[in-house]
């Protein structure tokens, strides 16, 4: 998936957050200016960004107070990301080479803690406290996300409820309150904020499983890594816990991520990649996908008739278009 | 140094703060509270919120207030904590396991990105910017301190300007805003609460000075792990800079340095250890760290006459009282 440069009437001002994305950054320490520069470089599709700006069209938009909600949740999402390249051991990232794999796992820890620092320190220019309950408290169920992950690795007894939870935790929460909070920044209807939470939650949902089937379906190009990444490192994803539940491939499969487990995820995982393709889990996850999407036009409905409306569902509507 | 048990009149309000630490990371992750708790029970000076208590005793004093301060600021302590353990690898921090020790890094980082997490949370409670920005910054400036402690493992040819404006980061500066947020938040004169900082500031020095002192001179049972850790991991403290410098010493503790090196810390460093013990370095480190604790005191002076200067006095002599 490509940035959303689809949206010409926010092309300037994506303009800026990417400036500003990278002042926010620079500072006394030529080293962790170094690194986090290097990650933002990497590029991303600056959804949480996108988001907020978007949200600010259904109140009083004004880019110098958006930028102070928009820049700092792409730095959370990007530290978030540094910290995870650690646990995961992850040599690439959008087929750039990782902090952890070009300087070391200590570099990576302090640029993630740096970047988390710097993005409170930008939210604190704007004073508002509720903005500031809400990311901090983000942050924190980002964590108890992540260590979720960790806690369910190899665990092929999880239920979908427990993914659902997680994915939640990891992904849409970030996105929902990015909606939000550009709404809140704009100072919008409380209301119309409430309607975009539920409308970024349930398309981060979607987003979610999408880039978990995109990591089983698509090729190394697509992906930028190769396809399998997750089972390798043991995240059981939606279509796996679903094929094991389809009685055609689920003792083939369990037995192959015995073995992944057992190997430490240094081999082979093409045979279990080819047994969730060919199970039922595809599109059973397709189908879920699907129906947080509905959801999140469903939320759009609720909001007030403005063009930034029909951006939304092109968004929504561009996240579950599958290419693989 | 043990808890600073001996300022009676502010023992039930540490039992507070003490019970808020504990609940401040309860919540809906059960491994991150197990992991949280851990590493808090494992005890600590509890320096930070002594500080803000006695700074908030030089303005309206309100528990209630003063605790989202004091706690967001051992928190934050904590979390640099529970990550440093990652970098250094230890597997014991004041004589019990680490949590990097007891379960893994991955769940050392997350732990430290939590209870980051719960830390500003709390803070977001007071409706006070100021605070939120200084507390950020402070974030920003500890990362950047860690960094440049990674940067300077092993370098010999480090001066002791390098040598403060590190400790400056990672120790003094959260020291120093502790006694500064106190009385803010107890909305005492400004005058006070920048006097108050600097008080804290030099103590802070003085503190890692001492602590540094510890490793070196002190016995396994006082530091809670073998003398010359520091060398170990390449962290090069003032003693050793100053050592460096001592013509009697310089070239077989290059020399030693070297060999601790190449070996990675694998190896024994009583040799490396007895050297500093025996140079010039041990005295001129006692004589600047005295040289802070005098400025703390002189920036005491600037302060109103109240009970707590008398408690703060004793606060920086106790730091120099030195026991090895």
């Amino acid at each position: 998936m490509k940035r959303f440069d689809i949206f010409g009437t926010l092309k300037k001002d994506m303009d800026v957050i990417e400036k500003e994305l990278y002042l926010s950054v620079e500072g006394d320490s030529p080293e962790l200016t170094e690194t986090s520069l290097h990650l933002l470089r990497a590029g991303g599709k600056r959804l949480r960004p996108v988001f907020v700006l978007m949200g600010g069209k259904f109140g009083s938009y004004d880019i110098e107070r958006l930028k102070l909600v928009a820049v700092p949740l792409e730095l959370i999402h990007s530290a978030s990301l540094v910290h995870d390249d650690v646990i995961d051991d992850a040599e690439t990232r959008r087929g750039k080479p990782t902090v952890k794999a070009k300087w070391d796992n200590r570099v990576a820890m302090y640029t993630g803690d740096y970047i988390y620092g710097r993005a409170l320190e930008l939210t604190t220019k704007l004073e508002a406290p509720e903005i500031h309950r809400i990311l901090a408290k983000a942050m924190v169920e980002m964590a108890i996300g992540e260590m979720e992950q960790i806690r369910d690795f190899f665990n092929t007894e999880q239920n979908i409820r427990r993914y659902l939870l997680r994915i939640r935790r990891k992904t849409s929460l970030l996105i929902a309150i990015s909606c939000q909070l550009g709404a809140l920044a704009a100072n919008a209807d409380r209301r119309v904020a409430s309607g975009l939470y539920r409308f970024g939650y349930n398309v981060g949902m979607a987003f979610q499983i999408q880039d978990d089937l995109l990591d089983l379906c698509g090729t190394e190009k697509q992906i930028g890594k190769p396809p399998g990444s997750d089972m390798r490192q043991g995240n059981i994803t939606l279509p796996v816990i679903f094929a094991l539940g389809d009685h055609h491939v689920s003792e083939p499969l369990r037995q192959e991520l015995d073995r992944i487990q057992a190997m430490n995820g240094q081999c082979d995982v093409s045979e279990a990649v080819q047994l969730v393709r060919a199970s039922s889990g595809i599109a059973k996850s397709e189908a879920l996908a699907d129906r947080y999407i509905r959801k999140a036009l469903d939320a759009l409905d609720t909001l007030p008739d403005i063009k930034t409306k029909k951006h939304l569902r092109e968004i929504a509507h561009f996240i579950t278009k599958r290419s693989y």
